[in-house]
């Protein structure tokens, strides 16, 4: 029983090319294990004679957005432009026009998600988005199928290739931060202006669109605590080496009591966890189950064709469905709870790095005043003195054990302007 | 849209009570976000009044296993009692009887897949099999639904969580194979009768079941090149981890030009591959596709929960497709594609460990063998001699480059029958 489907194709950028091409591949295998013979039968591009390097018949293309949100031949639309809009409006037109939609955009996900999906619903037409999210790693498709046996308790994530590029190269060849940037700029791992990678927002979006999927929470990415890569230096990175542990870009969301914690910022994670052998450009997803315990995914999370073979991943699995109005296969996609509580981060013990001037006294000033505030301290390592200026300073690491953070900040803030330190140059979770 | 789902139970043994407490844990959240009532009714129980340490009403419980199979109140049989017969039989029975089958037998589906699948073809109905392979890990799940979007061209697993715990422990610890087995019997990670797990066999099953559908291949676990561990000595750790290695028992599969190469056996791996990060008792699967590039799964492979979990998926995944007739919904689920041929293993890089004499011209006679057979030497190392009985032997480490393993072996027996050397300690493939 052989069935078309028929799907519009908005932008031909690196992930529509991969699309193209991870179809082009695998039509006939699809077809013949599924029954499904998938075409892509139109492509939005506004710009029809560039030279896109892959062989895709010029009549597929139109200027006219109407020619596939509006099309009655049209049965999923695949919206691959990015941004937030027109994203959303022609993702919202395509619902309402009975269609269902495979997306790849995290920002508007992550922004309008809620107004999609209850379109969706109240269409009966389904929306996916396994592709926004960690790119060919099928984590949303696992977490809304196979593991709905499952309650998540939390979830960490490397979800942004170029910072963890960044940061496994700062840590085999020791480099500094704005150098391997440059290396990355000038290899095309790293924008130009890369502040959307290395100041964690990219990271931002896809943990909360992982977030209304695993706790049914609507949090916005600008409510997340965020933090980049940008102010971890070599000695981080040699301390974290010397201490068993490497550090990563973690995007972590956790159920406590009183409700939800989330923050997207560098952390250290011990060196025998499988998240930190997660290298280069690859993603991983790690997940906490109370029937399956510990689970992580790990693969490409960028690249034409891995990403594409996600968006292709969603086509297979709305186009299985669509001869039945099924509710229920919409909800787990995306749902959320209004009950569920956003509480900001939580307790962690953290890792502190701070310069001093190198003289008697400074430490146990230090740790009294730490100690005044319930701030325990678990170890402490001072570095090398060396000249700066007209004085002697010297680095000094703490370990810091559970504190909130809004606590910890404080007592240091007071540390440093009672002039008993020259300055904080790092601050991280320690996750353990 | 509630829908009541009622599932017979073959057995509560481990897997049967982590199937019973997965339920009772996540049976509100699965009907609140699926509209699914899943209740499990009856259990096939011989021992009613055998203390479980769990909380069944007993009159859930029947000696008779025709309440379950011929039930007609029954949607899903669950069959965890294990073993080749009579699984088969009541399995085929229920599918007969136009229920569906979740099973966690992987001793069954790989010996008698295509025989249950077909049948389930043959009755419009559905045989799923995802807690047999890697315990908790959805991997099944993500192969047949978000993942149809590719072709693989090859699997690698840490397939059983015992022989993992072994090789971590004496990797950690630096303890000898049989110390650390009894370490682990006693602590219930390892059964009194080890075979089926040390030898592999336990692995070539789930690696069976695994090739049926990546590729389509029926290959008989008996057929497939099978290798346990232990033949490990404390020298191949110590080598492996002074040469950046890990040392992992591999169950692999691979696409060749001429057909599927496949085995099982311990294999050294690079240490930053994240295969190697796979510790203790967890388990992984690795999967290269011609999309999605490099993938892999990670979680618990064993225990009553994590199974339980995948049962409980695999249930939910076919009540999600109960009130629909969809052939091909079955068939990606285990699929046999009869032009698949299996011609055994490849050509591969090989460690090999031997005892000399330590004597001069020994290494010399040995490369000159090697090399009139074209089997090429990529590095050796000669550990520190030492005495034994009346001599003075040494052990010689060898990194051979890819060769075919029978032509490896003839020239391996040659060098021993001519005494050259002494003895041939370990051939392990080295993946790099």
């Amino acid at each position: 029983m052989k069935q078309l489907i028929r799907v519009g194709m908005l932008g031909i950028g690196n992930i529509g090319r991969g699309t193209w091409q991870a179809l082009a591949m695998n039509h006939d295998r699809i077809l013949e294990s599924t029954g499904l013979d998938i075409e892509i039968v139109k492509i939005l591009n506004r710009h029809p004679d560039k030279d896109r390097g892959i062989d895709i018949p010029k009549e597929k293309y139109t200027a006219e957005v109407g020619d596939i949100l509006d099309n009655p031949e049209i049965d999923i639309v695949v919206e691959l432009i990015g941004g937030i809009e027109p994203a959303t409006e022609y993702m919202a037109r395509a619902l309402s026009n009975g269609k269902s939609v495979v997306t790849a955009n995290k920002a508007a996900i992550a922004a309008n998600g809620r107004y999609l999906v209850d379109l969706a619903q109240q269409n009966h037409v389904l929306i996916r988005c396994e592709a926004a999210v960690a790119g060919g790693i099928p984590i949303l498709t696992s977490l809304t199928t196979a593991l709905l046996s499952n309650s998540f308790s939390e979830v960490h994530g490397i979800l942004n290739g170029t910072t963890n590029y960044i940061l496994t190269q700062m840590t085999e060849y020791g480099n500094d931060y704005a150098q391997v940037l440059k290396e990355a700029q000038n290899k095309g791992f790293a924008e130009a202006d890369p502040a959307a990678d290395v100041e964690g927002y990219d990271a931002a979006n896809k943990l909360s669109i992982l977030m209304s999927i695993i706790f049914g929470a609507e949090v916005s990415p600008e409510d997340i605590p965020t933090r980049g890569i940008t102010t971890i230096a070599r000695e981080d990175i040699e301390y974290s080496l010397n201490a068993g542990y490497r550090i990563k870009l973690l995007a972590s969301a956790k159920k406590g009591k009183k409700g939800l914690y989330a923050n997207v910022e560098p952390v250290l994670i011990p060196a025998g966890h499988p998240l930190a052998a997660v290298s280069n450009e690859f993603n991983a997803v790690f997940v906490k189950g109370n029937a399956v315990d510990d689970l992580m995914f790990y693969g490409r999370g960028a690249g034409p064709l891995p990403t594409g073979s996600a968006v292709l991943g969603d086509i297979i699995g709305i186009a299985r469905k669509l001869e039945k109005d099924s509710a229920y296969d919409i909800v787990p996609q995306l749902r959320y709870d209004s009950g569920v509580k956003f509480i900001g981060e939580g307790a962690s013990k953290y890792y502190v790095r701070m310069t001093v001037t190198d003289r008697p006294g400074v430490l146990g000033r230090i740790t009294t005043t730490f100690g005044q505030f319930g701030v325990s301290v678990e170890a402490v390592r001072q570095e090398a003195p060396y000249e700066s200026g007209k004085e002697r300073v010297a680095a000094l690491i703490f370990r810091i054990f559970e504190v909130e953070r809004p606590l910890l900040y404080y007592v240091l803030n007071k540390i440093l302007n009672e002039n008993i330190i020259k300055s904080i140059d790092n601050i991280m979770r320690i996750e353990d």
